[in-house]
C-alpha cells in the first residue's frame, strides 16, 4: 500500500476537456517579415484536437493582486503578491512598498502551490503529516497565504500573498485578492 | 527610428479574445484530503474575467511528434522532437534513437521559438540581420526546425526538430509533423 | 586606448548621495515571536552611514505597467510589461493577454537594460557597434522596449515591454508607461 | 486555523513610507552616447510617487565586514562574511583566509534570512517548531550567524557570518560586525 | 557504523557489463560539411573499451508513456508522464491533459528516482526512515509514482507519473505503462 | 532554401540500432531494503523493445584522459580535460595543476560538441560562416579542443582539452587522448 | 542561547597561514597575443599579501579516484567519485561503469561536504541531530561516503564515493580512495 | 590549420609546481563534535602529491577592492568591484553607492577573465577578431575593466570594476586596485 490512500477522496466532477475540430484563438503577437515571409500554407491553418481552456485576463489578474495588496496595506503589513495561471506561468506579481527579500519568490510559489492542488495552501500543509516529501516538488511551497481561484469548481489561477508576519494575515489578504474577482 | 520597421506588416486580424464571465474548465488534478478540507467556499467558485483560449491536447501533440519522428526516420536521420504550447511549455518531447545530446534542447527551443512569433525558424533566422539581438531573448534558438501551428491563422502550438544533418532537414521532419495536426 | 571613448561624456551632475547618521526607514515585516524572541538590543537601533535614496512605489509602478498594456491594447497589440527599481529588482511584472512566451523575460531584461544605463534601449543598441561585448552582460537585453524612468536626471526605474511586431512598438508603450508617471 | 498564530504579535511601529513627488537621487551611471544620444525628453525627468528609503552605504557595509572578520580571526576561527541590504541584495562579501567553501553561500543566505524577518536568525530557528516549511523560502538558511541592522527598530541590512565551528561563535563575530555600525 | 546498514543485501546478480574492443554503433547525427571536413583518421575509427548496454527505444518508451495517460484518462485522471533512461535522460515526457503544472517536473523525478535505485518509489520512500537525507540528492523525489523497467533484473529505464489526487493512483498508471512494455 | 545545405552529405552509412526483445544489462545499482522491499514482480522483468548501444568503459575513459594531461604537461601546458558520451555525460573530469578556471567548462563543452555533430571543434567552427547561430545551442563550444570519438565511424564519446594558450594546442592534446584509446 | 553549543570544542591547533611578500606561483595558462599584448607593466609583478596553501595534484587525485573505484568494482559495485580542493571545486571526477545517473552529483557533494567540516560524511550526519538545517547549505549532502584528506590536520581535499547501496559501503571505498594518497 | 596561430607565444617560464610529500596547511574549519567524532585515523593525515600554490590574503583582497572604488569615488564614479582568485572564486565583492544593477556580475566576470588569460580585459577583446567563440566560455566577459594580479609573472588574482561610463575609466580603477597591492 502507498501512503497516500487518504487523498483519494477527491471529485472530479467538473465536465471533461471540450476537444473542438477548429478554434477561434485570437491572440496573435505574430512576426511577419514582408521579404522573408514563408508562413505556413493557409491550408495548414487550423489544428486538429485544440482543447477550449479557461485564462484569467491580465486585468482581472491585476484586479485581485491590487485587492490583496491594498487589503494588507489598510492592515498595515507590507506585503508581495502573485497571480498565476494554471499551468503556473505568472500573469501578475507586486513587490509591495516596503516587503521583506523573501516575499517576491514566496508568493509565486504559494499561489503556484495553491492552483496545482486546487486547494489554500494552508489547508495543504497538512497533508505533510502523511506525506511529507510533497514539499520536494519544484516550485512548491506549502505555507499558508496561497489560495485558488476556480471555475466551476476546477482552478484556473492561484493568488499568493507572502511578507506579512503570519501566514493566516498572509492568506486573509490572498482571499481578499481571490473574491475581488470571484464575488 | 527603431531597427524593426519592416516587421511591422503583421495582421493581427484574428479574432479578439472572448471574455466570458464564466467557463466550462474541466481539468481538474486536486488533491482533497477528506480530513483536512478547507475547501473555498462554494460561493467563491466562478471567477470573472477569464479569457477562452485554445489549446493542443497531449493526443494531438503526440501525433504531431510521432509524425516528425517517423518523417526522420525514414529518411535515415536521427532525432529529437518537441511540440510547445503557446505559452512555451512542453506538451511532448522526444529523444529519438540516436539523436546527438544538443537536439534535445535545441528541439524545445526552436518550438518555443516558431510559436513565439508565429513563424518558421528558417523564416525567422533573417530578422537577425536587421535585429540581431533578438537570438538574445531567453528561451530562443533562431535555427531552422522549428514550425508553428495555428488555428484561424493565430499560433497555437510550435513544433521542433534538432539533430538532422541540415536545418533544411529538420524543418521538413516538423512541418511533417504539423501538417499531421492541420490537414 | 579602449573601445568605449564615445560614452565618456555623461554627466553625473545630479547630487551626491546624502549620508545620514539615522533614518525613518519604515518598511517592516518582521516576523517576531512571542515566546523566541531574542531582538537585537535597542542600543544596537541606529546604523551608522545610511543613504538616502529613491524608489518607485508599488503604486506609481502599477500605474506605469497599466499605461503601458492599455497603450498597447489600444494598438491592438498583445504585449508583457516589467517596471524594475534602480537594484534592477521587479516592482511589477505584466503578462498581457495572448502576448507570446518570449516577451515575459524579454520586458524584464529590457526594463533592466534601460535603468541600467538610464537610457532607452533603443539608442543603447547602437553602443553595440563599438563595444559589441556589451550584451553579453547577465540580465541585459539591447532590444528596443525598454525606458528609464529618472528623478532629477537620475535613474529610478526601468520600463520594458516586449511581444509587439516591432521594438519601435514596444517602445512607444513603454515610454507611454513612462509618461504616466513623470508627467 | 493557521499555523502561524503566535508570530502575530509584531509590531511595525515604524513611520510609514514616505511618498515624495521628487527626489534628490544621485547616483547615476549612465551611459551617454553623444552621436546616439536619444535621452527621455527633459520633461519626463521627475517620477511621482517616489519613496525615501535607508540603504546602507558600501563604506559601513566594509566596515561591518571587517570588524566581523576581524572577530573571527582574533578568536582563531576562519569565516566567510556578507552584508546585504533590505532587497538581499549582496553589498560586501568577504571570502576568509581559509575558511571552508561552504561558509560563502552561507554567510549571504543567513544575512538575507535576518534582514527578511528582522531578527537573529538564531530566534528565528525556533519559529520552525510551529512553521517547519518556513525553510523552504528560496534564499534563506535558518542557521546561527545572521543578524540584522536596524534604523529606527526597521532593518536596512543583514550581517552573515559562516564558517566557524559553532553557530553561536559565528553569531558573536556578525554581532560584532552589527556593533561596528550601530554603536 | 554507519546508517545504512540494513540496505546491505541487494543481489547484483545480473551479468557484468560486456566489454568489447569495437562495436557496432549505428546512431549518426554527424554534421560533415563537404568542403570544411577534417573528420578524423580512418585509422582512429574504432574505440578500444566498450561496454554494451540496453536503450529503451522512443517507441517502447512512447508506448509506456501512451499506455499510462490512457490508464489515467481512463480512470478520469489528469497526470503528467515522463519515461527515461538508465543515464536519467528523458526519453519521452508528456504533459496530460489538464494536469496541474507541478506534475511535469514530479513525473520526471520520479522517474529519476525510480531507475536510480531500481524500484518503485513507493517502496523507496521506506528507506527515508532509516536514511532521511537521501531526498536530498539532486533530481531525485520520493513520492509514490514511479516505477524502474527492467531488463534481466536491471533497471533500463524509469516510469514516472504525477498530478492524481493519491500517490497509489500514480503509481498505478505507472505501472501500466511499463507493463504495456514488458508483458 | 535553408542555409544548411553543405552539411546535407553525411552518410549514416553505420548500421542501424539493434532491436533487441531482451538484453543483458549488467549495471545495476540497487537500493534493496529487506524490510520494506517490494520489487516489480518478476515477471515483469524483461523490457521489450531495447537498442544495444556501445559506451565508453570509464577505464577507457580514464586513459584517455590522462593521456590528453601528460601530452599537455610534456608540452608545459596546464590544461583541463573531459571525456562525455554519446549522450553528453561526463565520464571523466579532470582539472589539471595550475589551469585556468575558464578550462574546466570549456574542456567539457569542447567534448559535448565534438560528439554531438561527431567532428572536430576546430572544424565545426567553420559552419559558424554559413550557421552563426549553432553556437546557441545549449551546452555548445565551438572552439578549437575537442575531438570525437569513433566506433565504426559513429560517435561514441567526445574529449575536450582547454587552457593552453592556442585551440591548436588544445587539440593536439585531445587528440593525443583520443589516440591512446583507438590506436 | 544558540543550537550550536555541543560543536565548540573543535581544536583549530594546526598552523596559521604563512603569509609571505612574494611566491613562485608557476601555474601559468595565458593567453598572450603579439599584436595586441598589453601586460600588466614587470613593476607590477609581484603582489603583496599571499598566503601559501596547499592543493592535491590532479596526479594524486587520480591515483584517489581511482583506487575508490577499484575497491568498489573489486567488490562488485558500480559507483562514481569525486574528489575536491579544499575551495570545493572538482579536480578529478569519473562516472563508474553502470553506476545510477544519482551518483554523480552524490560524489561531488559528498566530498564538498567531507572537505567543509574534515570530517566523514557519516559522522557529520549526526550533527544534523542537533542542528537539521545544516543540510540546507547550498552544495552538501549528509549523506555516508565522503572522507577528508588531510595535511597536518587541515584538511586539503575531499573523497566523495555513490552508488553503492549502502552508505557504508560507499564511505569503505572512499577511505581506500583516500588512504591512496596518505599511507 | 586552426584560428588561434597567434596566440601560441606566451611564455609560461615562470617555474613548475612544487611538489611536496607533505604540507603545513594551516586553514582549519573542521565541525567536531564531542560526542560523535569519528575523525580519520591520525595515521592517515598526511596527504602525499601536494601543491604549493600562492592565493591573496582578503586582507590584501580588500586592499585592493577599496582602492578601485576610492579610485572611481574620487572620479565622481559610481561602480561594484570584485576580486577572484586564481580559480576564479570571489575573495572580495563590493557594489558602490549608486552604482548600476549590472555591475555587480559585470564585475566578477571582468576578473575571472582577467585571472584566466593573465591579462587586462582591454587586451583580451582583441583576441575576439582571431577567436570570436572565445566569448563564449562560461564565467567570461570580454570587455574592459578586468585586470590582473601577478606574483612571479603568473596570475594568482583578478581585479574587475563595471559601472563607469566607459571601460578605460573601469580599467583605471581596477589597475589603482592591483598597483595598491602589488606597489
Amino acid at each position: 500500500m502507498t501512503t497516500f490512500s487518504t487523498r483519494a477522496r477527491v471529485i472530479t466532477g467538473a465536465a471533461g476537456l471540450a476537444v473542438v475540430g477548429a478554434a477561434t484563438f485570437g491572440a496573435l503577437s505574430a512576426n511577419a517579415d514582408a521579404k522573408t515571409d514563408t508562413k505556413p500554407d493557409t491550408k495548414a491553418a487550423n489544428a486538429k484536437g485544440l482543447i477550449t481552456t479557461q485564462h484569467l485576463s491580465a486585468a482581472s489578474a491585476t484586479k485581485a493582486a491590487q485587492a490583496a495588496l491594498n487589503a494588507a496595506t489598510k492592515a498595515g503589513q507590507h506585503v508581495s503578491v502573485a497571480v498565476v495561471d494554471r499551468d503556473g506561468n505568472v500573469i501578475v506579481q507586486l513587490r509591495g512598498d516596503g516587503a521583506g527579500p523573501q516575499s517576491f519568490d514566496s508568493a509565486e510559489q504559494k499561489a503556484f502551490t495553491a492552483v496545482s492542488w486546487n486547494n489554500k495552501t494552508s489547508a495543504l500543509v497538512n497533508n505533510l503529516q502523511q506525506t511529507p516529501t510533497l514539499k520536494d516538488i519544484p516550485g512548491t511551497l506549502f505555507l499558508a497565504g496561497g489560495v485558488p481561484v476556480d471555475a466551476d469548481n476546477a482552478p484556473v489561477a492561484g493568488v499568493g500573498v507572502a511578507g506579512a508576519p503570519s501566514g493566516a494575515m498572509d492568506e486573509a489578504y490572498a482571499q481578499a485578492g481571490a473574491d475581488a474577482i470571484t464575488r
